[in-house]
């Protein structure tokens, strides 16, 4: 394999906005191909998601996970997903983390560990999914959107391995972020757990994705 | 959590197509709540897609993987990714996997398995991809699209796995295969592996789901 990535880049030449609207912008760039010749990129330009692994540790040790039923317009079903949300404008992603746990579940969470990035859809979207986990829980209520329904339930770390196996769970951020539960649990993968008030006050910034 | 799903499914009231180009059709649908109220809906009509993981068994037992590197214009780098590709009009995901190994790295496989599915943003996409399994590999010549850059090369599942953890791996496909491939190394979740002739001949059809 070749040492850098010169042979594989390719540069915009121009691009325009074909769709922007309150929830999206659509655009399309004329690109430069590594071997010189030209071609369209139509993507979605996204500000970028965090999703909350939220963990409530039993007596005896037995774990237990927050998640949430959802009805997903686009693929027609109910999808059983872990609480997440896009961005706010300027919000860095623990916040973003943190706001949503709140929000969807009414959970806040005393210790925070950062886990990983997603790219949802490489192909046509901008977007980047943070993947934190969240322990020592304390329940409140939840203050959903408008528009906004959605059940919060919970269920084992067997159960929801089960599910990915069996297709009952087929969202990407949850099965991404049951491959790191499972790494964790088996002790391979570590999480380096901080506090809540370390993370508010930490100077982690959004690391740029798009073009 | 309540039995069925009444009162989190939305319904379509009307749509149109926001755009609709050679690549993506992007629509809007006027929606109604759950509890009455009306929303909108924006999201891509994606054809569908297939992965797959393609697994060589080297003497002694172990494996090796093969996978590509290739630069993702939405996300501005180069990502490693199992390989994949869209379905064609009619063509069925099975077929798909198959005609991108082939065309994507040159490799024909003698036995397949469907692991699962995956819905990548359920969101704002229709797409679901098809994750397949396929080991039993004969290497030919490839046959990229025009326009078409990317590497191929081998890696060890433990090298997946380690990529994956520290953020080298960050494309959801790849990801959630990376969980069904560390799963059915440890014997937790069994393929059904069959030959090549078998599933060219089966009538597996791609189940809907666009709403």
């Amino acid at each position: 394999m070749p040492d850098d990535d010169a042979h594989l880049i390719e540069t915009c030449l121009s691009g325009q906005d074909l769709v922007r609207s309150d929830f999206l912008t659509l655009r399309r760039d004329t690109v430069c191909l590594p071997s010189g010749g030209q071609a369209s990129r139509e993507y979605l330009i996204h500000p970028g998601a965090a999703a909350v692994v939220p963990v409530m540790e039993l007596q005896g040790g037995a774990l237990q996970l927050v998640l949430e039923r959802q009805y997903r317009y686009p693929v027609g079903r109910t999808i059983i997903e872990f609480p997440a949300g896009k961005l706010a404008p300027g919000e860095r992603a623990f916040d973003c983390a943190r706001r949503e746990l709140r929000e969807e579940t009414g959970y806040t969470a005393g210790q925070w560990a950062r886990a990983g990035q997603l790219h949802p859809t490489v192909a046509y979207s901008t977007e980047v999914i943070d993947i934190w986990f969240a322990r020592d829980l304390t329940q409140g209520a939840r203050q959903l959107d408008p528009g906004e329904h959605l059940d919060v339930f919970t269920a084992t770390p067997a159960q929801l391995l089960a599910w990915c196996r069996d297709g009952t769970v087929t969202d990407a951020k949850t099965l991404a972020a049951a491959l790191w539960l499972q790494q964790w649990m088996m002790g391979h993968w570590t999480l380096d757990w901080r506090t809540d008030e370390y993370w508010a006050a930490a100077g982690e910034q959004r690391q740029e994705s798009t073009p």
